[in-house]
């Protein structure tokens, strides 16, 4: 079997799979899958629907794994479009849609380089697709659901590959070996609400959280680590809705997103934000309430056999030694570090998310090239410790 | 003819005047002045009903006025008044409704004084009544519609007493003889947006809004002057909007309202202001936008003839020596202050703008007594110099 992956790409992107909408795509897939010889079984949880081939035997040899999402964004503003964001449509080289880089390429990719694989050469082992109809959205019954399932069934991989976009403008000169952490800080400030001519009467959680807001941007959190960019926190709002210019308001809020290294966990830096909140109650008199969430701690698979593997292909099909990134934002790949060693390559984004997205024809096919050659080289050989 | 103020006060409170609804408030005390021998003219503008009511010939002899409102806020939370907010209820020595202290007693008390003394003692020369019925809203067409009409027709007072509530806890406490100015600035912080992942491919305003708001929260304006307290710059609201967590909002903007003393001018803070914002962008990259209104400068009727002979009545009729105060909100003595010398007193202001608003039975009475000593000695004598 030889699977096409333009058509394969342009066939998902026909398939209105906006989180948490199935759309077809997974359904696609399963049919092809099979054909093919592997043996799928839908894991749907709740309202999302997600879907885990495997080819081989459970259990028998080493075991590949690819990881992705069908699920696309919803399309924005229709009308800036140039081209129907469900159409599919291939020009100058171009094919355009929502999901023709963010992922629904990358799926196809590894679909047609799988089935090609082991239809050709059956390998001595099993290759695994584990895509997920829910990347995009809160992602809390997509992957993790799929590896709890892989839990409980006994299924695993001795390594896996995350088909997302990963280069910035050149096919090859990216993969990523982890992510910074995530983490949003909710913080409400509260006061005494009075009158505007008399603050003294009042107590304003205003200046407070202006000083807290200016201390908390201000700090460093570090310069970066050996794998690592440095930590970032970002300030993205803050809000009173106070109409009343003569009122002192009793409450104030602002919500801050830290994306860390290494250097960090979220234990570390909600004692930081806190003690900072500590600081500032002390000095204004205000009472302060924080709630956090954690979208995903850093991980990283230090360079080693996956990510060299990974690299020696991307060599040898473009030209280009991928630089090993740890750079974006949060990606499926949190998940699966928990479950084995875990690298990210794909496509270079362009327009993720946003108006005309679209992926180059050439580089799809290049792309599963690439996949090709990383199952091939896998499975070539005396089998290497990738944990 | 004798006029009994409180029976006068339950009257004009049983008249529903929300701002700017006349309510009946106007006719009634038309019809009373007019019988009492007083020129009424209805002074209306813009949906706005205010009264000038002069006894006396136009020019002749001295001239005292009063300027009060008949206008009351809304009732806010129905639910919570122990008393219908325009039933004028009297219980245990209270009359309880919306305007009880802001300000239709005052009204009552000044109308009564000013009836009762031209009727029994006809004075060489004129008493001026100025009522409006918006000085709780805009007062666009309120006090300074009549200033106007005054202007306009040749009609000048040589002083005039604003009966607003002046006294925080005792009848008699203080007198106010001139008020802070008051202005509000409106601060918009540009950036560019961006993901909350590569806070340096973006330009966050929110920091830059954040030093700017610590460091005019923490600017000490003066520390007061001979007649004024300390001036006050509070921050009212900090608003973005921005629901999302992962993204760099472009624009953020925060409300600032300054009451001034006569250290400052709404010019020299507005170069305060504008100077700090100027640092900020030039610190931060962002650029700003600022929107000043002045509500009014700061003024003053120093003390003189005109608080001397308040003062004196004051203390005659309550044994308290009157604070000669410049404290609180703006009031229409602002708009007088330009017409001629201006002083306030009054009520001591229980409950105003809240729900149960209510005033002391007696002290109406005391009220009523005080004003009508103030036209005795006002026209006692050779006339003074007020200007």
């Amino acid at each position: 079997m030889s699977v096409d992956p333009v058509a394969l790409t342009a066939d998902l992107v026909r398939c209105p799979s906006v989180t948490p909408t199935e759309g077809g795509a997974l359904v696609l897939l399963e049919a092809l899958l099979s054909e093919a010889g592997f043996t799928c079984t839908r894991v749907d949880r709740g309202g999302v629907a997600n879907l885990y081939a495997r080819w081989g035997a459970k259990g028998h040899g080493r075991t590949f794994g690819f990881n992705g999402h069908t699920d696309v964004v919803p399309v924005g503003d229709l009308a800036a479009w140039t081209h129907d964001p469900f159409g599919a449509v291939i020009e100058d080289g171009w094919l355009y849609g929502r999901g023709a880089t963010d992922m629904k390429s990358g799926v196809a990719a590894f679909a047609a380089a799988a089935v090609d694989y082991v239809t050709a050469t059956p390998p001595d082992g099993a290759v695994v697709l584990a895509i997920t109809g829910d990347e995009e959205g809160d992602a809390l019954h997509g992957t993790t659901a799929l590896l709890d399932w892989m839990d409980a069934e006994g299924e695993r991989l001795d390594a896996c590959l995350v088909g997302e976009p990963t280069s910035p403008d050149h096919m090859g000169q990216m993969m990523k070996i982890g992510r910074r952490g995530s983490m949003t800080v909710w913080i409400t400030l509260r006061g005494r609400q009075g009158h505007a001519a008399y603050p003294d009467r009042a107590l304003n959680p205003l200046p407070a959280m202006a000083h807290l807001m200016a201390r908390l941007s201000d700090h460093v959190l570090d310069t970066g680590t050996e794998h690592f960019d440095a930590s970032t926190l970002a300030v993205v709002t803050m809000d009173t809705g106070n109409a009343a210019t003569n009122v002192i308001p009793a409450e104030t809020r602002a919500t801050v997103n830290i994306r860390f290294n290494d250097a960090h966990t979220s234990d570390s830096l909600r004692e930081l934000v806190q003690a900072e909140i500590d600081r500032i109650t002390r000095d204004h008199g205000v009472t302060a309430e924080m709630e956090v969430k954690v979208s995903g701690e850093s991980f990283i698979t230090p360079p080693g056999p996956l990510s060299e593997l990974v690299s020696a292909a991307v060599q040898t099909e473009t030209n280009r030694v991928p630089e090993m990134s740890t750079t974006g934002g949060t990606s499926d790949a949190r998940f699966v570090k928990s479950h084995c060693p875990v690298v990210e390559f794909g496509l270079v984004g362009h327009r993720m998310h946003a108006v005309d997205e679209r992926v180059r024809v050439e580089q799809i096919h290049q792309l599963k090239a690439i996949y090709g050659r990383i199952l091939r080289d896998y499975f070539a050989g005396e089998p290497k410790t990738f944990r």
